[in-house]
């Protein structure tokens, strides 16, 4: 599942496959708050959403976009907090939880770190056999961030999992002494 | 309860009283989660500590520091994170939210929006009868936030309060059409 965060319009996207085969969608859908609500109410609204899809799907995996602070967007502060939002609903749950870049997403679907939007959303129809490009682009990032997840990001979490694993072996052995 | 959001340490400080009246400090603590960790395993740390405390206080308001986008931080973006996140845990059990910039927290405590943290952690000292200023400055800073939010930010929840029951009133109105 991937999930493209914001506060306004939070794409949510599941995807089924792996490497190598066919990918298939399962389902896709964008959560939206208005902005003439308080921030925290939005929130709540977000984790809500968020919840009902990880109970719906329970999906292996989840990807969340990585957010970086960037002072040219007035968007940012929310941007990230829905994105903690995101990754707290999926680390309580115990799912494995991997963050890509905008660039690591493109580059993953298209080819190319710097492709446009309109290239984005027209790579997952294509990779997903759609008839168009999911819209609005909330859609279709949340659906290109999972897709990323299956091609790059499996590789990631088993990485996370073993280190995980490591240290907690480690600290068992440091308990028994 | 006043919560200075931060991923490595978040300040939490509950303070009882009201306006007029003299001040007391309640508890103070600083959750404090490891750079080695991932960011959705601290987060769902402080959650956890912040969850805790609410349940341990319940308290009548919750005051957190609003975050401001600046491009010279670099943890800036786990701040949103964190701060999102206590934001959720107040408004997930309906307990009332403000949100203060530092310039009103320092305007609140000291008298000047300029103040330095040293400043700040002399007022809470002094206001709350303590020996010391509380450290580290989070700690400070959260019980500040709780100061602030007795002397100012009733008002401000009354405010939204009514403009909620306000809406709640019309919708009410709207569905009986």
């Amino acid at each position: 599942m991937g999930i493209d965060p914001g506060l306004t319009r939070c794409g949510l996207g599941v995807v089924e496959g792996q490497v190598g085969r066919p990918l298939r969608l399962v389902d896709v859908n964008v959560l939206r708050t208005s902005a003439d609500r308080p921030v925290a109410e939005r929130l709540v609204t977000i984790e809500k959403g968020i919840d009902a899809w990880l109970d719906e799907f329970a999906p292996d995996a989840v990807a969340v976009e990585r957010v970086f602070a960037r002072s040219d967007s007035s968007t940012i502060m929310g941007t990230a907090q829905a994105s903690g939002i995101a990754m707290v609903a999926a680390a309580r749950r115990g799912i494995p939880l991997a963050l890509h870049t905008p660039s690591e997403v493109k580059a993953a679907v298209s080819g190319s770190g710097r492709a446009a939007k309109a290239q984005v959303g027209a790579m997952v129809a294509r990779i997903l056999r759609l008839e168009a490009a999911p819209k609005p682009a909330d859609a279709a990032d949340a659906l290109a961030l999972a897709i990323t997840h299956i091609w790059r990001g499996g590789a990631q979490s088993r990485l996370e999992a073993a280190v995980a694993q490591h240290e907690r072996r480690i600290a068992a052995a440091g308990g028994a002494r």
